[in-house]
Order: C-alpha cells, then sequence, then structure tokens
C-alpha cells in the first residue's frame, strides 16, 4: 500500500513535468558540458571519446544502410541494425560535444529511412525461434534494445532536426515502436523479467523524449497503469533487498544495464524522486553486489545459466560500475573501470575518469564474505559466500540456498562451489550454449543445457534416488525456496553457514552446513561440509562433486572400465560416464586432485558399501557441446536419515620455477561423525600429526546464548551459542560426576 | 682429428695453470668485486641477493642437518639434500660478498657434516628404482648437481677453512665423490647424456678446486681421457650446429645449465680457450635456440618428453640467460630476465641487473622463423618454425623433421604442432608424468608415457596401418633421421617448408609440405598442409589432429556412440576412444572448431571412402592419468600412393566484452589436388567468394632457377623455382599453342 502511494506520488509529479530541454536521458545538458571540460584532461575519457569518433566516422565513411530485416543473431542484417544502433547513438553524443553538423545529419538521415523502413515491417521473419518475435530483430528484446539506443540519438539531435521531419520520425517510427512494445508486446512489456525491463526502459525513455506522460507512466506502472508490472514493480519483484538479482550473476550482469539507465534518465528528470533510493537502495546496491560475484579476474560465477567467460570487462557492466560510482565514490569500483578501460559518455562516466586521473583507484576490488538474501522481500533463502584471504590470494566458497531463478534458474538448491585464488576449484558447469556461434543452433541455449546444465546432478548437492530437484519441472520449483538458517562470518578464522530446503524432494529434508576454518597450524583453512537428509524412506543419496584437475590419489578401489557407458538414462545422468567405480571398504573416503600450482583433498565419511564412481561428461552428446569435465559421486544407497561429512582442503605447492613439490598429501587421516540429528551435527576430526578438532553445530537453535549439551557414550560436548570448533582434547569432555552427599 | 688437436693443446694448456686463486668458478674474485659495487644499485640484483640472504639465514637458524638418506624424489632427506647444497651455494656467495663468518662457518660445518656422512654411504636405498642409483640421492644425478653445488660452496670459502679441515672434507667428500662420479658410475659419466654432463661439470669443478689436473682431464676427455667422452665430445654430439639440443626444447632447457656453468668456469680459468666459441659457438647460440622454443607464454615447445607447464621462467634457464646476455648483450634477453625476476648471483647476473636497471630491456622477446638443423653435423633433417605477425598475435607452426632424440625422443617424424597468439591450437601431448608429484609413481614418468605419449598416434602425422613409427623401438630409431628437403622464409608472406622420411615405415616414403601463405585479402595466413605417401604396396593411411576448443561444424555425417570402446588396441590407439565416426561422402572435409577469441578450420581433400574419427583421449588409463584430449583421424584405406591436402585457417572473432561474433565460417570451399607425384605437388583451392588460389611445389628439385612445368589435362601450369603460390586465373594457364608452320 505504502509503494503504491509513492508510485502515485511518483507519476503525479512526473505528469506535472512538462517543459522538455534536450538532450536530458542518459546524456544531459550539464553531461554535455562536463565531457566538453573534461576532453584532453582525463585519458580515459578521451580513449573513449576517440573510440566513439572512430565508430562513427567509419559509419560515416560507410554510408548509412538500414536494410530489410532477414538475419537470426550472427547474421548480417542482424549484425547491421546492431551498428546502426551503436554508431546513432554515438553520433548523438559527438554531435553535442563537437557540433560537427555531419553527426547530426547522420542521426537525421539514419532515423528518416528507419520511418521509412520501420511501417513496412510484420514480425520477423526468423520469429519464429523466439517466443516474442520483433520486427527488426528475431526478437523483440533486440528491439527494445535497438530503442533504448535510437531514442538517445534522437534525443541528442532533437533541437537540430526540423519539425517537419520530427513528426515524420516520432509518427512513423517512434510512436509505432513504443506501440510494438506496449500493445504487441504487451506479453513482454508486463513481464516480470528482465526482458521486460528492456521495453520498459525503452518506454519511458521515449516519453521523456516525445514529452508524452501516457508513456511514462505505462512505463513506470505498466501497460495497464495499474502498478503491476512497470519499473518500480520489475525493481521490487526481480531484486532482493540486498540488490540481488533473481536469476543469479550472470543475468544479473544483463539485467541491470536497462535498470541503471533508466533510473539514471529518471534521476535526470525527476531527481526529487530518489529513484536509486528506492527499495532500500537496489539499484545502487545491484552493481556491488555484481561485482561480488566474480573470481579474481572479473568473471561471473557460474551458477544458473551463465557463460564461464562473461567478465566484468563486458560492455553491459560499464554503466553499471560507472552510475554507482558517481553516486558512492568507492575506490574499487575505479580499478574495475580501469580493467573496463571504457567509460559511459556522461557525467558518470567522467566523474570516473576524471577520479582515475586523479589515481584515487584501489589496486584491486576487494571481495568479502557476505549473505545475499534471495527473493523480493529477502525471505526466500540465499546465496551465501564464505571468503579468507584477500587479493588474488583468496579461498571463496559459495553455497546456494535461495529461489529457482525463474527461466535462467537450476535445479540445484544447496549446491555449492569453490574457487582458490582465479581457479574454479569445485565446478559448476554453467550453462551449455555457445553464445552468438550460429553453427551452434544459432548461438541459442542448446538441449544439453535443459538436459545436463539444470539438472541438479550437473551439480555439487545431492540427488535423491537419481532424480533431479523438483523432477526439473520450472513450474513445481517456481515458487519454491530453501531456508536459510545460520549464517556468521564475524570471526573471519570462523565463518559458518547452514540453510535448509524440504521443499526440492518430497519427503525429504535437507539441511547443509559448510564452515570455512582456519587456524595458525593449518597452511590454509579448510572447509566442513555437512550434508544431512532426513526422510522417512529409504533412498539413494548421491553427492556429486565435479573438480578441476587432475585425481592423483584416492582411497577408493577402483575397477575402471575399459568400455565407457553412461551411468544413467535420464536426469542428467545420461550425461555422465561412468569411467571408474569401487566401494569404499572402510569408513574414511580420500580424493586428491592437482591444480596448477596446489592440491586439493576431499576427506570423507562413508561406510564400507559407500559406492563412489568417477564420472567423465560427454555421453548422449550427439552434437559434441559438453566439455569433458570430471567428478566423482559418492553414492549411499538405502538410508533413509543420513549425512554426509567432509572435509575439503588445499593443501601443498607445486612449484614449477624451482621444480619442487610439497605437502602433496592431505593433513588429515580420520573423520568421526559423532553426532547428526535434527538437534545438532558434531563432527571430530584428526591430523596424522595426531592433533584432533572438534566441529559441532546445532541445527534448530540460532540463539547466541544458547547452551548445547550433547552427550555420547562417556562424553558430553556443551557449547554456547550456535556452533563451537575447538581442539580436541579427551580431557575436556568428561562427563562431570554427579554431586554426591551434602556441601561441606 | 683437428678436434683431437684441440683438446690436447687445451689440456697441456690447463696443465700448465697450477696456482689456484679462490673463489674462481661461477663466482670469481671479480665477480665478487662486481656484486659489492653492484648492490644497491641494480634492484634486480637486490632482490636476488636479499632472497639468497633469506634462505641462507633460514637454514642458518634451522641449524645444520645431513641426514642419512632415505628417501626418493619428493621425500623428506631427498628435499633436505638437495636444500642443503642450495644454502651452502649460496652462503658461499654471501661470505665472500658480506665477509661474515656465520656463513663461512655453516658452509665449513655443513661440508665437515657431509665429509662424515659420506664415507659411510652405500648405495642409497631407493637406487632401486633408477637405472643409476647415487648415494645421496635416489638418482646419481642428483647426486652429481649437489656436487656442482657444494664444489662452489667449498671453492667460496676454501681460503677461510684450516688446512686440516680441507685435508678432510677434500679426503673424505670430494674426492671420494668424485670417484663415485668417475669410477662408480663410469656408465653415466663416459655416456652421451645430459645426466652425464652433470657427472662431467662436478668433475671439472672440483678440479679446478683441487688444482687436481687428472679430474679435469677426466672431464674434458672422459673418463678413459681418450676423447670420446667427456665435455667436448658431450657438445659435439648433443649439439647441432644450430645449438639445437638432441632431445628437444624440454630437454635442451634442463641440459643446457650443467653445459652453461661448466663452459662459464672453464671461461674463468682458461679464457684463452674460448670455449664459447668451441664448435661454431655452440653454447653461446643454445641459449637462444632454447627461448625461441617457447611459445607467447615462455612455455617450452611441447614435443618429445616434455612437460608442458615448463617455461623460461625455471631456475635452470636463468643462467643460461645471463651467460649469454653477458656475452652478447642482446636486449631481448634482458625481456627474458626480467620475466625470471632473479640473475646469477655472478658478474654475468650482474651485467644483466645493471642493463635492466639501465632500461636496455626489450618489450618482448622476439620470435622468428627458423630452421633448427638437427644431429651433431647439422645433416639429420631438422625443426622448422614458419612465424607470421609479432608480440602477442603471432601464429607458429613447428613440423619436426631430425632426428628420434634419445632417450627422451618421440616417434613422430613428419609431426607438427600449431600456435596462435599464445594458443596450442593443434597440439602435441607432450609427457605423461606429474613431475615430482610422488603420489604418481614418485613423480616419474608414467607407463602411458610409452603407450601414449611417445606413439606415432598420439602426434599430428600419418600412422600406417595403425603402427608406430619404427614400431615404436627406440633403438631402430636411434639413428635414423628425416631428410630436410626444402625451407624458405625469405618471404614473409610466403612461408614453405618440406621434409622427406623413409625411414620410420619400411617402404613407405613420406614427404610433407607445409606452407604459410598470407595475402591482403586475408584477415588472417593460412596454412597449407601436403602429406605425400609413396608405396608400392596398400596401406591403412591415418592423419590424426588434436585440437584444442570446442568443435562447432563437420561436413562429416557423424553416428556419434553411446558407448565409447578404444579405437585400436596397440601403438596408442588403444588409449582413444572412438567418440563418433562418419565417412567422407564427398571429395572434400570440413572441421571448424572455436577456441577462447577464434575459430579454426580444416578443409581437406577426401575421397567418399575417406572415414574420419572423432577420438577422445582415456581409454585403458587405470591410474586416470591422461588428458581427456580431443582429435579426429582421418583415415583412407587400401591405397599405395596417396596425398592428405588440407588447409589449416585461423579466422573470426569471439568478442566477449562485445558480445558479437564474425566470420565463424571458414572462408574455403573446396580443395582441389591437381597433381602430387614425385616431380610436384597442385593444389588448388577455392574461396567462398569465388576466388581461386594455386599452391605448387617441386618435390624433387631445390634449384631456385629451375622452371617446372606440368600439363594436366588441357592446363599448363608452369613456374620458376621449389614453389609457386599465386592467384588461380584460368586463363593463366591455357597451353600454348605449338608453333605453326614457318615464320612470317
Amino acid at each position: 500500500m505504502k509503494r503504491i502511494l509513492i508510485i502515485l506520488a511518483l507519476t503525479l509529479s512526473l505528469t506535472a513535468f512538462s517543459q522538455v530541454k534536450h538532450p536530458n536521458l542518459i546524456l544531459t545538458q550539464e553531461g554535455v558540458k562536463v565531457l566538453r571540460d573534461g576532453l584532453g584532461k582525463y585519458p580515459l575519457l578521451d580513449k573513449t571519446f576517440d573510440a566513439a569518433k572512430a565508430e562513427v566516422e567509419a559509419n560515416l565513411a560507410a554510408g548509412i544502410e538500414v536494410p530489410v530485416p532477414v538475419d537470426a543473431g550472427g547474421g548480417y542484417t542482424h549484425e547491421k541494425h546492431k551498428s546502426n544502433y551503436s554508431a546513432m547513438n554515438k553520433a548523438g553524443v559527438l554531435w553535442q560535444v563537437l557540433n560537427d553538423t555531419r553527426y547530426a545529419e547522420f542521426v537525421k538521415e539514419m532515423l528518416l529511412a528507419y520511418a521509412k523502413l520501420y511501417p513496412t515491417l510484420g514480425i520477423h521473419p526468423e520469429g519464429k525461434n523466439s517466443s516474442a518475435p520483433g520486427k527488426l530483430f528475431w526478437q523483440s528484446l533486440n528491439d527494445a534494445v535497438w530503442l533504448v539506443n535510437a531514442i538517445q540519438a534522437y534525443d541528442a539531435v532533437f533541437d537540430y532536426i526540423s519539425a517537419s521531419d520530427r513528426q515524420i520520425i516520432e509518427n512513423n517510427l517512434f510512436r509505432l515502436a513504443v506501440k510494438f512494445n506496449i500493445v504487441d508486446c504487451n506479453k513482454v512489456f508486463n513481464m516480470i523479467h528482465n526482458h521486460g525491463a528492456w521495453n520498459v526502459a525503452g518506454v519511458i525513455m521515449t516519453g521523456y523524449v516525445l514529452n508524452d506522460n501516457e508513456m511514462i507512466e505505462q512505463g513506470l506502472k505498466g501497460g495497464n497503469k495499474d502498478g503491476k508490472s512497470g519499473f518500480f514493480e520489475l525493481i521490487s519483484k526481480l531484486y532482493s533487498p540486498d540488490g540481488y538479482y533473481v536469476e543469479g550473476p550472470y543475468y544479473l550482469r544483463y539485467a541491470y544495464w536497462p535498470f541503471g539507465l533508466t533510473a539514471t534518465v529518471i534521476d535526470n528528470n525527476q531527481p526529487a524522486q530518489r529513484i536509486f533510493a528506492f527499495k532500500d537502495s537496489t539499484l545502487l546496491k545491484a552493481p556491488l553486489t555484481l561485482l561480488q560475484m566474480t573470481d579474481s579476474k572479473g568473471q561471473f560465477l557460474p551458477f544458473n545459466d551463465a557463460i564461464r567467460e562473461k567478465a566484468w570487462t563486458s560492455q553491459e557492466v560499464i554503466s553499471a560500475v560507472d552510475i554507482a560510482y558517481s553516486r558512492t565514490n568507492n575506490p574499487d569500483l575505479l580499478y574495475v573501470a580501469e580493467q573496463q578501460d571504457c567509460i559511459m559518455l556522461s557525467k558518470e562516466g567522467v566523474a570516473v575518469a576524471k577520479a582515475i586521473a586523479e589515481q584515487k583507484a584501489s589496486t584491486n576490488f576487494r571481495r568479502h564474505s557476505m549473505l545475499l538474501r534471495d527473493g523480493s522481500d529477502g525471505k526466500q533463502g540465499a546465496t551465501g559466500f564464505l571468503r579468507y584471504g584477500d587479493g588474488k590470494d583468496q579461498l571463496s566458497l559459495i553455497m546456494k540456498y535461495g529461489v529457482y531463478g525463474m527461466e535462467h534458474g537450476h535445479f540445484d538448491k544447496l549446491s555449492m562451489m569453490l574457487y582458490d585464488q582465479s581457479k574454479l576449484i569445485i565446478s559448476d558447469y554453467g550453462a551449455v550454449r555457445f553464445l552468438n556461434i550460429v553453427q551452434k543452433r544459432g548461438g541459442r541455449y542448446l538441449p544439453e543445457n535443459k538436459t545436463w546444465g539444470k539438472q541438479t546432478v550437473a551439480h555439487n548437492t545431492v540427488v535423491v534416488d537419481e532424480t533431479a530437484q523438483y523432477k526439473a519441472e520450472s513450474k513445481i520449483a517456481d515458487d519454491k525456496h530453501a531456508e536459510a538458517y545460520f549464517f556468521d562470518i564475524s570471526n573471519p578464522a570462523q565463518q559458518v553457514m547452514s540453510a535448509y530446503d524440504s521443499t526440492a524432494y518430497p519427503n525429504v529434508k535437507m539441511q547443509r552446513t559448510m564452515a570455512m576454518l582456519a587456524n595458525e597450524t593449518w597452511e590454509k583453512p579448510v572447509i566442513i561440509d555437512l550434508f544431512r537428509l532426513v526422510s522417512p524412506a529409504k533412498h539413494t543419496y548421491d553427492l556429486p562433486l565435479y573438480y578441476n584437475g587432475s585425481l592423483i590419489e584416492t582411497s577408493v578401489k577402483y575397477a575402471s572400465h575399459q568400455t565407457w557407458e553412461a551411468l544413467g538414462k535420464k536426469y542428467g545422468y545420461q550425461h555422465l560416464f561412468n569411467t571408474a567405480d569401487g566401494k569404499a571398504e572402510s569408513d574414511q573416503l580420500l580424493f586428491t586432485w592437482y591444480n596448477d600450482e596446489r592440491f586439493y583433498s576431499v576427506n570423507a565419511t562413508a561406510t564400507p558399501e559407500t559406492e563412489v564412481f568417477f564420472v567423465q561428461l560427454g555421453a548422449n552428446d550427439p552434437e559434441m557441446s559438453l566439455r569433458p569435465e570430471k567428478g566423482f559421486i559418492i553414492r549411499n544407497t538405502n538410508v533413509d536419515t543420513f549425512t554426509f561429512a567432509s572435509i575439503i582442503e588445499p593443501h601443498g605447492e607445486y612449484n614449477e620455477p624451482f621444480e619442487y613439490v610439497n605437502n602433496s598429501y592431505s593433513k588429515f587421516d580420520t573423520l568421526t561423525l559423532l553426532l547428526s540429528d535434527n538437534q545438532a551435527s558434531i563432527l571430530k576430526f584428526k591430523e596424522k600429526n595426531g592433533n584432533e578438532w572438534l566441529f559441532a553445530i546445532a541445527n534448530n537453535n540460532t540463539d547466541p546464548k544458547a547452551i548445547h549439551t550433547h552427550t555420547i557414550g562417556n562424553q558430553q560436548f556443551k557449547w554456547t551459542g550456535v556452533y563451537l570448533f575447538e581442539k580436541y582434547e579427551a580431557s575436556k569432555y568428561v562427563i562431570p560426576a554427579k554431586k554426591s552427599g551434602t556441601k561441606k
């Protein structure tokens, strides 16, 4: 209710806004002045400006071509219309800054050419491959992006164009494009989805330029102006209060683009609305949240659908960084801008270029431990990040226990991945897609994205009965979420997170507790992983772990297979070759692999009957699309309530220049799970040097003052607060003798 | 004969040399002065010196420990004896430069401890795993390296130690160690092999310090002083006149170490001998040759046994760079030294540190096309390098057609590999070994090195009848070599190399011609590959090609296999899974893969019956040691004389930041092999844009003035010199009408 009032108030105030000065979208009159003043002073501005100029000059030289749309993504007309909107937008900036009429003419002529073509267009001939076809492009998403760019170009040259030409351009192009957006694409326009954000952005921007309040209102409040969709509702629904985006880091990268630009436009036109403060400053938090969700090379963490290579140097992140910097002055953002080596051509970008020229940039972007709450209310689970060390030698553990993630979500509740330095050590596959490579199904998502990428077994989380979570049905998963239970990063040497899920599998309750623990006798921190499953019925529980590197040691007496066959028939198992398997034949498992400079070991508890499958991806892959990644699956069958307990441990050094290796063996000897029930889990673990340790966590009480007492055999374990990590010394756990007789 | 005279002369002159001043091995009295003068002035010297000091101080603090040898490589006593010799050597330098008696005491005490231990030692308990066991270490190689370091330490503190202690150290340690080297290890000592070089180095250096001419003579002329082994003969036999080392780049890296050090010692003691000028200055050429055989990250090309990760930053390359720089002043070497970030603590190293401080370093190490002749006489084939472009965007093609390469050679005559930028695009597996990782068979070569790494099918060269070259028997291969036929890099846009082999397979003559061709209408150069086989009998010819990246397109209508089985039973085929196969069903084959930023295509001629197998490495790998590399094998069966003709083509761009892709399709359409016989090969190839090209090479005549004329159908092709590359225009090849009648 409160929000509706705010929206109403904002809308009313916008209605009152009638005098339009051009340009006033991303580039403003003030921005033009700042750009002129900054040129020749700030190298990054000069570089960006020169690149824009070179791009536009090349387009001027080539002449204007506005072809009838024919091709899908990657094809000629697709790329031409993309380069046209880019050139137009930049030519508009050049005209404003340099007042060279060649640039204004170029924009005008191109817009007139589009105004001639546009009314003749039906749905794009390749639109059949899209659920939301466009006119200029095969998908309406690209049409919306075109509009966002074209309207900025028009805004920039508005005052240059004659009234009669303006009428042609507005009536035959922009109003039609807006109508296409709002009416023809009403499903997308009113959708709570990143595609909708582009449509909304284009309509709002066009509204400001054409001084059309109806457009602005529809953009802000949805096609029906009822507040059930539109810009505000998109922010409200798609982002959590921590600036986390429902589909995850890879799509936040893309999704923030129209959000950041549109908010900037609103702020430029109606600063009093404080749009960047809306919903706990979501749009100011999101860029930082986005950048935190990268590895040390700036690549976005590959959970959910994600192309692994995508990094913060992507063009779509430039505006996010500049918008955030100009409003926060966070020097870490300047470091990122230096990596991007490019800025927005606006006052935001100049602020960045100026600060970099003044040597205000940090020497790194500092990533830290954090909890990113999920869901529009922040109460639908979370993604937890535990980090240790800084700069280039940071250990990063990520556990995902939020919502499904809409169209681009994966069935991977309680999944984890681990980075060390810049390397993905325990990995998530990400999306199965060769973005923009036309030979691979036009660059779209491949069938294996559904049959492998999204499946539970593709992730480092437990699979029950060889079936995906939610039976891999988005409709079931869509409104479910895991539950954050405990998250504590107050002590860098003892960081603990724990979460529950009871929605992914019927009648199976899962809890995963992960702790990153350090102490001065260990060369590096280690990770405790307690994955607890509770069910009234018997199940098969598989815990897969995908490692990067070469397996160099395992305790499993495996038989390796001469012929490789798929491990199963569905839910992703059909893509995994069973390359070798064996049983634990003891109560301990060990796996050690080597990756570049270090070694990594997993020690795990087991029963003699615990099976281990060494798997490699690539089965049933008729188009040879899958990377041959490797993993092992720990399987316990015919169990109802069960806990996988393991320690993940980076260790040793492989020094190539000086040709030595040290500590290639795990330092741990045995793990003993003393207790794991609804009350608490208690793990004892022993090093080869004899040192013993105890980690315990209460499983149903987050009161930091609660005292937990558990008697196991002739020992009593007692701690205050949620968890305990201490050196194990048998004498500590002697059960106090009952008080005898009377006091003296 | 001439050489023997030189050796005699040198030996005589050494015998005359009797007054010993210490130190006078690598470090000399002059070197000490230069080090003292340079400290505080040249940052790289300071850094190296400080690191040495820190290492020695840590050893001083820990106290001297000289344990009874127990462990093999990677184990405690092994690493301890290694760290001991390193610390001793550096402590000697510190004593000389700083005159702090703590350092001299440390060396003295440690040498006395060794003098106490050494006489008690038999063969190392782990020596059973070595063909040449040591005493302090499991292999005598390490003992020899120990001696090289320990004798330098002794030389440095010689004047500090009392005569009685000297007697103990010399009699109970160094003379025994030399005796062990020369007498007990006489096989290694007199072996023409890199291991022998270390033994020889230790003996020569000890000879100089102990002023023992017998030792020096044995080091220089072999244990029997007959010149059939020893330092001179090692240089003569192991290096080609181009400074190429018989075992290839990876072992040259290691082998040069004792050669460079020993030559420096000889030069310091007997400069008049001009040891660096010996045999066409082999020892001055070798460091440059070594560095040329790296990729753009400085990693050594992985042909023959090679660990791919090894780079020029390895400690063993530091002295090579410094020795070469101090004698050539080549500024590219300074660039490498900057990457190494470390120098020798000697006058050579100071020269490098000084030049870097004076900003004389190049901004890159420039790699160029070159022919490296193989064999001690340079007449046993070669390795050819064709390179185009410079700096980070260089295309590098390597073809190997020299000798087998001794113990570490591979059966891969006429094999090739291709780099683009820093990436291995068409790859050679290198060695199957996890160096120093004890869990992997003590870090030694794995069985798969023999069954896969060395086999012909592991390389990008033709396999005849699914059998390795020389039936994979080193004894047969050892004295065979391929024949360099033609090599021309005079025109960077038309670089051509061609070689023959008729030793690898009985009654099969092979010729491979590779050309790197550029022209202004192509975005990048392309590579022509003509692999011609001539035999009187019918054979199966397999041409494998191992690509790095993701296959995105092929013309082959393949069936992919649900179950993966090995392609064969032996000669490496047992390690290749047949993942999919099919027939050409036409006269053309196309394969396109994507790697990071670019696309690569192979267009090849075929017959409809040509089979293609898509393979992945990993079959019959019980210890999971093999990387899952991918390739395709083009098979032609039941043919006697046959030519594989193909074009390898880098193309296009995958731009991740700006999310676009261009030219992901090959630009070539059809290849037509017009002729391929003992006289000439003529290939016509056509682009999709209609442009046609002609490449021709004479196969039996390298006369640059020879005129070649070949009539094929109604066309006549004519060229002067070995090869022809030109635009194909049908009108050019009209057969001249016969002169009719009489002249007018």
